[in-house]
């Protein structure tokens, strides 16, 4: 449902993002940004950067990465951040470290927040960031471990080391907020704004 | 990830649900309950009852209807009602009937409530019912008639004729309140209970 006006790219390497925009119709191409996210990461907490921060950061610099060897395009790009009382948590990498995040999450509350913004031209143009809470129950540690076999290296590469789509939804006693910040891209307000600058059919 | 305690049945034909149950690792026997849904909404409708009532409703009777066959089984029905202002709107079943609910839709907001009622030897034990409030952008008719072009038959079936995970999040310019109210299951609330009663590891 693209009208045929600025080619849109998503500055990402994310299957995830790539899928939402692909169902819901968002013609886009995918060029990954090349960003060092570690590195990125560690400056901003460095920097004293707030979690909410630090993913618009990082979205920012997807999209400038990508924009500036890509004239004329809008530029996508996206990052998603895990807060527990101003903590930013990384993804666990392995099962270790996803056991070690879901203890510290456990009887918690925790934000996750997911961050758009679009350049062009190598310079941003728009942007928004999107928040949601989770509570999580306090599951026992056999739960845990048994949530942990069952879903396998799937949770390596998610922040927070769950999926609600899949068994990680058993963790949790309530969701609010926007359901985009859990799926890693304010869509809503992405599609919006990409209908007012005639990227989208309205 | 269920104890072994009563046995759990879905009491659905709806392939939606039981995919949501099974990915969240809940395991339940899908049965159909042969509730002739559409003779039961006249009536609850001639009888005035609010949409949120005639879902609770539903999802009680298929929950019970399905537990009388059942001795012994947890049986939960569940069942998903559009409000707009009050009234109810029914799955639309053609592209006429789905782009003339739309038309309604459009530049409005509406509620979907989602009920699941859980029932044991014939009696309604458990009940919850989820909101979410969703309004609809001033799309164009032009918009309208590309979006049901794509999305084809899919949309017949679903009620109010969309669906959020696919090109149906265009059509919406805000989506506030329970996300599983839209999903069709409230399961945080339902796997909350089933905890409680031990048919699911704590």
């Amino acid at each position: 449902m693209n009208n045929s006006s600025a080619p849109l790219i998503l500055a990402s390497t994310s299957a995830t993002r790539a899928d939402m925009l692909a169902r819901a119709g968002i013609v886009a191409a995918c060029v990954p940004p090349r960003v060092d996210e570690e590195e990125a990461k560690a400056a901003l907490r460095a920097a004293g950067a707030a979690p909410r921060d630090q993913a618009d950061a990082l979205a920012e610099m997807k999209a400038r990465r990508v924009s500036a060897r890509a004239p004329g395009a809008l530029v996508i790009g996206a990052d998603q951040v895990l807060d527990l009382d101003g903590e930013a948590f990384d993804k666990p990498g392995s099962r270790e470290e996803a056991r070690a995040q879901l203890l510290r999450l456990r009887g918690a509350r925790h934000h996750l927040f997911s961050a758009a913004v679009v350049a062009r031209d190598g310079a941003p143009i728009w942007r928004h960031v999107a928040r949601a809470t989770l509570t999580m129950r306090t599951f026992s540690e056999a739960f845990l471990d048994r949530y942990l076999d069952e879903e396998g290296e799937a949770v390596f590469s998610t922040v927070g080391g769950y999926r609600v789509e899949a068994r990680g939804v058993q963790l949790f006693s309530r969701i609010e907020g926007d359901w985009f910040a859990i799926l890693g891209l304010p869509l809503l307000e992405l599609a919006a704004w990409l209908r007012v600058t005639g990227a989208l059919e309205e």
